[in-house]
């Protein structure tokens, strides 16, 4: 099978086929005792930029779940730190900035990624490509706003304060430093589909704080640019955020292929709102992920059932994998998706025919 | 005036006159410095217990601020701590439970809440209520399934893996558990009304994280039972959580009079959701507090004219006030509500009735 019929692949341009692809995001890393094994006594930051362990992480889901997909193990703090941004990953924490942005001087260090700063990454898609073979890898970084948000916040925060207000009282800094993130996204993706990634994921993973206008008018243009500078490389695009069900129209016209879904909203409601024009991707609720099998196996098949009315569908969760997650959990619904997902999908498609009166 | 011809009770009866009403979530409480000093050396549950106390920090905002309303000061825990169960408030975390629910014998403790166990609360409604004269006071509960989620999770949680986990999977202990809870909650706001506050507010702080799915089968109909039980005292009844932009109808339907929503959709859409029969309350973003006054009253404009298109607005923040709020910045957007509201309104109203052919 050669790559491009991969079902990942086939879904995201809409022309899905009998097998309904399945990944999970974060499911290279935390969830994995083989991966926490690995990172004993290496920082975050250091197990990215090494091109042996970069590969072996993004693999060990690949080999013990039989996702359709790898996803590159990275960090989004990755491109910021390569191109000099004095900062750290804070274990329980997250990204932690030595200078948050205040005003313009504090943009003279987001200087443009160079291929050259993250040679790691290079290496490290091109050895994952070779392991992988028909299975795609996605390429990921994220989006302007949420790195925008982490620089100006100095780390994570719950209610974005300081980004909203920096946006809305200083809309040329804000345009100046999110252009500037955009570039790099941009960047750092390209340098992941040059060496043989072959979709790429762009995290808005914080987008979904924002009102509808604000993403429009503060957001989504930046985003855009990532996506317009990926789809010429004429690689699909995933784009996703949490709690975007307001925002799910502009996120697809912002120039995805793709657009993640997380649990809020079902599949088949997601995708008239984003129309016909784009696959969907998600959307089990991570919460339930705890939940007896039979309870969690009939939510999987409800999502299935859901994201049937969509033009195309890659099984995920509507979030990350939780750390606390047992993994065994991951590799029965990835058995059940590809074991009941195209009968699942044959019933309940038939039934969207008869509902639309395409039948 | 008479304390019925308040701006407050007027806007949630749909009946608006002159005055847009507004009061802040969290008023009472974190962001004063008088409120600072009242509560040194003194924890939040005994503050909650001092009617001398709970008093007085219910009148600090109202005092301060000029608002429409008092809002009872206490926390959600308040009746469960009133009927034994063993919880503290930890400083920068939240309420910690003892004993998490897991399983039905855990509900023992989860007795029917008589007023005698709350007196201090209907002897600082009665003080509050004689010095508020023509002021509402608003009376204060958390919903159950918010309510759920502190006793399953022992704490506050990011992704409430826990309870959704119990609620799909054991579904009779999750009924027999938010039926207490909903029996709770009501005693507690009865205790209110009939010691003198003239609404409620009841927060389900964290159904946004549930599907409207769920919402409407699994927590819906314990709320209603709240708010059906206060209905028959005859007061309005507001219905608040955040991140709840796809439940707004559902929690409407619940028995509210009035909606609060939370910054993600304007109010004129908000409103078109839920229907002609419920006023709504919102909905600035508290991360905008921060912003530069001009940046900062401009969007407040946008709130008062997005509210005028709703049979009822009254303004509030879209969530609780930050603990880090300038207080000086609250006080300066009452006045601006108070002095441009009526013109705002007006002229947006008039525009609205020429938009929908009312004209």
């Amino acid at each position: 099978m050669a790559l491009n019929d991969s079902a990942l692949l086939a879904a995201a341009h809409r022309r899905q086929g009998d097998r309904l692809p399945i990944w999970f995001m974060r499911q290279a890393g935390r969830s994995l005792p083989e991966y926490r094994a690995l990172r004993q006594g290496i920082s975050m930051l250091d197990s990215c930029a090494r091109p042996d362990l970069v590969t072996e992480i993004t693999l060990q889901p690949v080999r013990r779940h039989a996702v359709d997909a790898a996803i590159f193990y990275s960090d989004i703090m990755v491109p910021l730190k390569a191109i000099g941004v004095d900062l750290e990953i804070v274990g329980g924490v997250g990204p932690v900035i030595a200078a948050p942005i205040t005003r313009v001087a504090d943009l003279d260090t987001l200087r443009p990624l160079e291929p050259a700063d993250v040679g790691y990454v290079s290496e490290a898609v091109a050895a994952i490509v070779a392991e992988l073979g028909d299975r795609p890898l996605i390429g990921f970084a994220g989006a302007p706003f949420t790195l925008a948000s982490y620089l100006i916040e100095g780390g994570p925060s719950k209610d974005y304060a300081k980004t909203k207000s920096l946006m809305i009282a200083q809309p040329e800094l804000w345009l100046d430093l999110c252009s500037r993130l955009a570039d790099i996204s941009a960047a750092f993706l390209t340098v992941q589909v040059q060496a043989g990634a072959s979709a790429v994921q762009l995290f808005d993973s914080w987008a979904g704080s924002l009102s509808a206008a604000d993403y429009a008018g503060f957001v989504q243009p930046h985003s855009a640019a990532v996506l317009r500078r990926v789809g010429e490389l004429g690689v699909p695009r995933i784009h996703f955020g949490v709690g975007t069900s307001e925002l799910l129209p502009l996120m697809g016209a912002a120039g995805a292929d793709v657009v993640g879904v997380d649990w809020r909203l079902p599949l088949a409601e997601a995708s008239r709102r984003i129309g016909p024009d784009f696959a969907v991707q998600g959307n089990l609720d991570p919460a339930l992920l705890t939940a007896p099998w039979p309870v969690l196996a009939e939510r999987v098949r409800d999502v299935i059932r859901s994201g049937a009315h969509a033009p195309g569908h890659i099984f995920n969760l509507g979030h990350g994998v939780p750390p606390t997650t047992d993994p065994d959990v991951l590799t029965r619904i990835v058995e059940l998706v590809h074991t009941e997902g195209p009968e699942i999908r044959a019933e309940a498609g038939a039934l969207a025919d008869v509902t639309s009166g395409r039948a």
